[in-house]
């Protein structure tokens, strides 16, 4: 996605983006870094509002900034728009949606209570962090990590599945188990008891209470337990080679001799290794 | 298992079968896609019937659905039975024992009521899914975890026989410890939360009290989070070398061809690849 | 540790050896199995006597089969002890105190009340299981884990002293943060909590309530779900090169240039890499 | 830091420093022993303190230990100061700071009641542990881990960001969902539970209540269950190859010597290692 304003561009257009956009300018960076703070503020101003002895008492004042924040991102969007060589690129980029959203919510609550909570949405701005930083070591180890988990999606995936389809089966056995008592009163929420369970987080107010639930429950502990191990081990081979294991390209030609029908040739075997008849 | 029908059978049934089986046609895919739409609506119905609020107002379609999906799954059943090769074979599979278990609780219902929650079996059904992406990545990737998993099989038997014994003896020394009270009502209760404790879940309906119990309740826990360790390693282990220190027979075999030096024989090929000479 | 009878020992003693203590013989296979059901069914036997509602019912029933169990290990004990070379030396040995101890609980239970639950140290006994299938992979996969985990004992020693360390200041912070109150009433209470934490069990018997304490808590969590890469880190490097990284002898030489002062030198160099002084 | 006095130093002060900082020599090791004994005590005697039950039998004998062991401590520090070639350097290095901060609490709490439980800071001097088996091999194991955790630091500090981001976001979600119920009652206190769940501790003091929280809370879960991976990946991979992927500079000189033909250099090496010639 290119933003960068042409050549041609006024002066104004192409200083604004160095300092808007980039952080390679002395001023781009104190941008940055003022954008970072405001974020921040905003973000700890919206989690105060919502503390209900704070709020009562500095409701007016805190109000008061988060419409200040408002107005600022409002503005900084809006140059963001002037600035850059295609306005729609950018409002349609990942990027230039989170922009919008931290806008969105204080108007919205102009209509609808509640909605200004939202602003905490503001937070994924904080991940611009990484970009000042850019010049340094993170963009790097944070492709390094993103690469990895790209390389292993459909690993993630296919474990996922498996793990959902088993919350939903042990899940289903415990509400017939636990006879809809105990806390097990629904198959969604005995599923939700199950994912509670396999990812080892326990809350425990839900937990079963008859012999065989607690046998049942005693098995999906260890089961959850021991494959943990599998998308721990996928991520981890997958930084160890990077490249390596993770799409083997097949180890056999998937062909089948006509005469013998032998199977598991080499990849580039022109003759079959039983018989010898040409493939 | 092969159950495709020969070459001789009817066209009725070979057709049946690439639409029914497979899904490297349009029609098969179209199948799979509408099968697995079922099978999904299916489990949500369930589901909902087991939810009080929701059953008692919209009881009767609930069960309504749920036999128009039986009856689904009973046609889909029977239609599977007559297009493959050797039907007892397929019966005896795995995936048809499956698909049979998805209609018997509806049946059995009829006669003993709180089986038909034993639907939820039906999720295992969704295991079919990655068999329609079978022309994709999650064939291989499923078998990339599960050859890992199962390189590993004894050594992750090993380790959860250590662990439970661990648990038993633990588990054993609480119920002593702790004198029978505070949860510690009996052995197998004990046991029970040693498995809670040393998996990490920690539900907290049983928790030690005693300053005794408390400190062996940590030297389990410190252990506990020190072993997950053991079964990560193993398949991290696993999956960085599939082939490494586990089996580690030669995939090919050493000798080279005396007529055109080709080497990377399989083990057992008594022909080469490339020439077709006898090796 | 040979305790094999020597070949000049009478023929029942070589017998007896080969029947207890080997398991490559028919009978020997047999004496094995039966003593691994004895095991389990003298395990089941106590925990089952600890449950109020059955032992009120079956209380006689039960404390007879322990006692048959008890006389059964303890013969078994005085054979092992008659067969071997050595008897002092398996009686110090580790399982043979295992075995020993197998028996003491049911006879130190005439004396003192409760102590007959230890029978449960049994379980241990379970252990022997590997042993029956020595000929298969158990053994070695076992060598393989308790192998990997010996290379990695003075890792997991400095790991884990660091976590003590950690936990022991963390609850002694939460003990004055919290002010003694909600659960946190002394610093080993803290120091227990902090444990449960860091480990990621969380019962939630004790919980922080104050902003301060949950505030602490988290960073403990965040702490406690990152370092437990280490032991896995450990132990993964362990197992994948199980010789490699482990004892790395040192890359440098120690020595220092009695000329110039340099160090970093090759273990084998014999002239300083800076002035070519000879070491 | 060289805090080893100059050869021209008066005797008593090599001597000790020998003895004090060092624990290669007889009195320098039974020092060192003699010290650990003391932390030891020194925080059990912290802890017993804060014990009620404890504190109210033996609370004088509890306090004079403790100021027992604080004139010990500051004994040893002003040695230390007295001993050592630059007293500033070491009095501002960590152990020295931690050294010092062992003495304050005691003489503090003369002032401010309850400072003495920060007495158990004294635990940080347990590190001190490690040094004194400097000759064996735990020294090397411990720089092992830290060099693996300091090679990782950047991926970590990314990893942590993006973890904390998605624990605000959710949390404040969460806060809007569950509309200020069931302990859901400030968005810091929402945030407080997503760390609770994301790193799986779990305590269950807070737990959502609501369908749509549930479900929300579920894939919390599974995301925190899954992404467990990534430190875990992290730190392997640094593990296993120490200087691979991280940081890709040749260990030794790429050159050879043009005399004896010599490799391995080091990067900065001027002189061949074997033979002394200038490379």
């Amino acid at each position: 996605m290119d933003l960068q304003p042409r050549d041609t561009a006024p002066g104004w257009k192409r200083t604004g983006y160095r300092i808007i956009f980039e952080s390679d300018t002395r001023a781009g960076m104190a941008f940055d870094v003022l954008l970072l703070a405001i974020i921040v503020l905003s973000v700890g101003t919206v989690m105060l509002d919502s503390v209900r002895s704070i709020s009562s008492q500095y409701g007016a004042l805190l109000r008061g900034l988060e419409w200040a924040f408002t107005i600022a991102f409002l503005l900084e969007y809006l140059a963001r728009l002037l600035v850059v060589r295609r306005p729609v690129a950018y409002a349609l980029s990942w990027l230039g949606i989170i922009d919008f959203l931290a806008t969105i919510p204080a108007l919205a609550a102009l209509v609808l209570t509640g909605s200004q909570y939202l602003l905490a949405i503001r937070t994924l701005r904080l991940l611009r962090m990484f970009r000042i930083f850019k010049l340094g070591q993170f963009v790097g180890e944070g492709e390094f990590i993103t690469n990895a988990l790209k390389a292993s999606r459909y690993k993630i995936m296919v474990f996922l599945t498996s793990v959902l389809t088993m919350t939903i089966v042990v899940g289903t056995l415990m509400y017939v188990v636990e006879g809809g008592q105990n806390g097990f009163t629904s198959i969604p929420k005995s599923v939700y008891w199950a994912v509670v369970t396999v990812t080892t987080v326990g809350y425990g107010d839900i937990s079963p209470v008859t012999i065989l639930g607690q046998t049942l429950a005693s098995l999906l502990m260890i089961l959850g337990y021991a494959i943990i191990a599998v998308p721990t081990g996928i991520v981890s081979a997958q930084m160890v080679a990077p490249r390596g294991p993770a799409q083997p390209e097949p180890a056999f030609k998937l062909a089948v001799c006509h005469v013998c029908q032998a199977a598991g040739h080499r990849p580039d075997a022109e003759f079959c290794w039983r018989c010898g008849e040409r493939l």
